[in-house]
């Protein structure tokens, strides 16, 4: 049996917590936050803590608070055996170098507390100070996730990069996609299906494969025409810039 | 029974033909391009033609062919009967009339060669010069899909748009992502469990609630860090003008 302390009251915590909560040879001591009404949405009574002088020490110490907080947050926690890890995909194993046994435990995910995860296909991106570290970080990812992966903290800042384009910008473009629809009396759920298929297509096509459209035909009357009906006009940089980027990709010329 | 003339040898032409192959009660009596090579791909050799001359007229003739040849390609086809349609989300219903009967059936969807879809999902949007047209097309669209809606050329010409946000653009930026994670010897497929969760995420939330990451938070620290390590100029661009629509969004300020 392992024991784990996990830090924090958000989306990546509450994920976690539910995870291990269900994980074998888990036992879940503490969720600590200063947010006591936060943490009583769920966390059982009996393991909540709002006061970061009564942190316990466990196997595991999970910081999972915003990136911005972490070093902080590990500076209150003097004297702690088990290995402390955060759960930043933008910050470096160095900031928590203080500590004896440290650790980055990245679950590359888009979490929202309305939405549960099935943690087991979601790749853990893991590095640790020591080799015996690494060994017992990955046996705790492995009681949650099929998907443990070594990431260092120069590729874990570049993966979570490419984690906003694939996923906090392409959201967002549904978002503006579902907007024009909603402009021209049309329901975002006609979007739907396409939005559905061009990730399935991924299945059995690289994206460089599966992509079409005018940009990538190159077809300058389309973009000419949707660039004079785009209202707005960031908007329609947006729209130019990927086209372009498109036309790059494909050798095309604008 | 209905007889159905397919013109074009793209994509399009290629799924309206698969299709339209297994649908009940309809007969596809000829597909007609002049790239012979790409019509035997996939027609057999009774219903292809290449020689404009020797189109049949139908009870349905589709022109699957690029925009800017759907008019010349229409003007070929002198006192045809049948319901003349184009299935173009950019191109307006009155290209097609000087046609007695004409008309719209635009499949809303990404189409390659290489990928099967089924179009029992598909959304077709029709859009007809007479109401006994829109009827007769509404008919043929529901002997392959489930979702078939009435679209207007004005909304079409917003929806296609919009669909070049929903799809191309953000098929795009999973390149992108995939470019990032290759060039730190990561693998694409890193990036898949999220892609799809990005999706999935859609049918409880909407794209507005589903968003997360460091634009919607307004985590400047971690915009600026990526900036920093993005090397082109171009993809600098996307980053910047995309978080600061995000922050538009959610009303923060850059």
């Amino acid at each position: 049996m392992k024991t784990v302390t996990i830090i924090g009251s958000g989306n990546v915590a509450y994920h976690l917590y539910k995870a291990f909560s269900l994980a074998e040879n888990i036992l879940i001591q503490q969720v600590v936050a200063r947010n006591k009404s936060a943490l009583e949405t769920f966390v059982s009574p009996d393991k909540l803590c709002t006061n970061f002088e009564e942190v316990v020490d466990s196997d595991f110490i999970i910081i999972a608070v915003s990136d911005n907080a972490v070093e902080k947050i590990a500076g209150l926690l003097k004297n702690f055996k088990g290995i402390i890890v955060h759960t930043s995909g933008a910050t470096s194993l160095g900031v928590l170098n203080k500590h004896e046994n440290h650790g980055v435990f990245y679950p590359l995910q888009t979490f929202s507390k309305s939405r549960e995860v099935v943690f087991q296909d979601i790749p853990i991106c893991i590095e640790a100070n020591t080799k015996h570290n690494h060994l017992e970080l990955n046996e705790l990812a492995c009681t949650i996730s099929g998907n443990v992966q070594r990431v260092n903290s120069s590729q874990r800042r570049q993966l979570h990069m490419a984690a906003v384009f694939a996923n906090n910008f392409s959201n967002h473009l549904f978002y503006l996609g579902g907007k024009i629809c909603a402009e021209n009396q049309l329901s975002f759920s006609i979007l739907k299906p396409l939005i559905k298929e061009t990730v399935d297509k991924l299945e059995v096509l690289s994206p460089y494969e599966a992509q079409t459209g005018p940009a990538k035909r190159n077809d300058q009357n389309t973009l000419e025409a949707h660039l004079s009906i785009l209202e707005s006009d960031l908007h329609k940089d947006i729209y130019t810039l990927l086209s372009q980027s498109l036309q790059e990709t494909y050798g095309k010329k604008l």
